[in-house]
């Protein structure tokens, strides 16, 4: 239960500042670097409890790569759905009388966006947080918050840069994406992470 | 006395710079940037000696958790009160001729966003900085910091971007919020610190 | 093989965001943050299994300082060759229809800026990866991707800031920087590479 | 001889950046960022070798505080000018034919920010690099080049945010501060050094 309650505020507070940063007024050019930093700040406070995914596809991720318990997998994207959807109502509230313009990005670029920039995110958790030799290191949640970074400086004109279903289900909620393009996200972003638990094993054979 | 007199330099700086960015001409949309920084340095610089609080809200949030020496609690607010007072007179000093038009936020988002964001500090803060698992750890102080970037690109809009009862009264010296709506803070920002301490308490049950 | 898919890997997300963030709509003035961030992420993922160069210059100065095996030198050019050009194909799929103009830079400042930085980015490799002295630390990445960020704000309007052949390749192929001006970084990137591994062997002379 | 070259390159480095990204068309509102990203990396690259102080008011409070040996300091003083006055001939080279107006900054306002942001890094400098609570710590680069990137952006606009001798020296080579006011610099850099060594030793009394 304690590592749901961490899984639910991190997702929260992640979809809070992106819906603040990107919800008109917002950070403008400053939006992807709050979000990037408020992941790594989540990842960093959750970590040694819950693990701290705050993503689905990063959960499926370390679930097929043998990093977090099978049993895990539905209540984790269950918090963090939860998290994602009450943040996303704060913001509704928060920017009440903010006109918002749903995104409609073109099909092809915005999935091979997406399942790019969640294949690198779930490649390097796996490989900044689960291996012997990064053991206790103090980079891991900069290395995850700054791909997400990253990604949305790279990504966002493109896909709007979710790179996690959570989040795509958020934004979608605050009407930033037209629902009829949430299907992208969710097998985009799962095919990203299945892809890097498969990259993952290939290049870390003492795995097995 | 020499734990007072850092938690004194720490938030001298930190108001200092959050004065000198936000008062015209400033560091416009890069404010948050160095207003975070320098709260980190100040955290890497100080934490060894005073912990490095640098805010009520935190000091009450530690002191809660059992993190911080109850009769610590008071000497800690003044000096922290008094850093602030005096960088908020730098300030005028040093922006003199400058016009300062006192934000005057709408209370109910207002409190809502200082309440959670405040919460996500001093979470942070009890998570990275007080248990045996993140013991030695070297991101610390950039996760503190970044906290409060982040906090600060997303709510800065809508409240400010307080999230620190010293910060809230220095601003208010410098003339940047109106005096009728420091209460908001005050209320806010405990209440936010007293929560985090409860949350942190159920996800930390070997703490008990 | 699996170094060299680690290799290609980064090579690949560090030219991607370089095209995504360059081209136009791009991330205008945060482009080089995040171009510096991907390179991060992508040393702190791939540093213990390849040791993360994804820079012909770094591999060639690790071998020249001897901190990287021979034989690995034409393997690690090709991966990362390979990836950039695999980048390069992506970015232009992803904008489709942008209008790139190729930039002429003077070939003496442009000459001068690639050799000063990419002599600064294996000098920072050299000293944070591989001594004894910073062995176990955990800000190797951030240094390296921090390096090529400053330099790109420094050096970008001069020399379109690449430090790296392989990035210079790839950006050719984008269409970003006019074929006749490639030699420029491939013997200035090369040359500074080697320059650094003369000062380091000088300034650690413990490592004869 | 090797810690003096390693004190000349990084000051040659970090005065480079500051003339490439201020002397028009430079990096606008990004300077500060890149400015403080160079330090930091020269920092982690040459600590271990030199101590990475690349600043005279740095080696006066870490020589009065008993952190560099006193024949020492003459020495980095003199490799800290050379790499500056270096730098700032290759910034007239790589920026001929820019436009550069020397700012003239009002005496007092600008004495004052010089030493109280001079104090505040040599105070995070012999914090998180001298003492014994803080050895082997990752985030001595960090904490130094962010001090110094926050400060520029809220002292920048009032003294042109030189906090170093030598940078102060190198920028009024570019011709970015006019030579009238170098004075202001020396002082109130080696005053703000001196200051900390002070303040470091009464709250660290472990160390008499």
């Amino acid at each position: 239960m304690r590592k749901l309650l961490v899984e639910g505020v991190g997702t929260f507070f992640l979809v809070l500042v992106i819906g603040l940063t990107v919800v008109a007024p917002g950070a403008g050019a400053m939006a992807p670097l709050a979000i990037g930093a408020m992941l790594m700040v989540m990842v960093y406070a959750g970590g040694p409890i819950s693990g701290a995914h705050y993503n689905p596809a990063v959960t499926l991720a370390l679930t097929l790569a043998g990093k977090s318990p099978k049993n895990d997998l539905v209540p984790y994207i269950g918090a963090q759905f939860a998290g994602s959807v009450l943040a996303s109502m704060a913001v509704k509230f928060l920017k009440e009388g903010s006109a918002v313009v749903a995104m409609e990005p073109q099909a092809a670029p915005a999935f091979l966006v997406e399942i790019l920039f969640t294949f690198a995110l779930a490649y390097v958790v796996l490989n900044v947080a689960t291996t012997k030799k990064a053991a206790g290191n103090s980079y891991f949640g900069l290395a995850i918050g700054f791909t997400v970074m990253a990604a949305a400086y790279a990504g966002g004109g493109i896909s709007g840069g979710a790179f996690n279903p959570a989040v795509a289900l958020g934004v979608t909620v605050m009407g930033l994406i037209a629902p009829a393009y949430l299907w992208i996200y969710f097998v985009a972003n799962l095919a990203g992470g299945a892809l890097a638990a498969t990259v993952f094993r290939t290049t870390n054979p003492d795995l097995k």
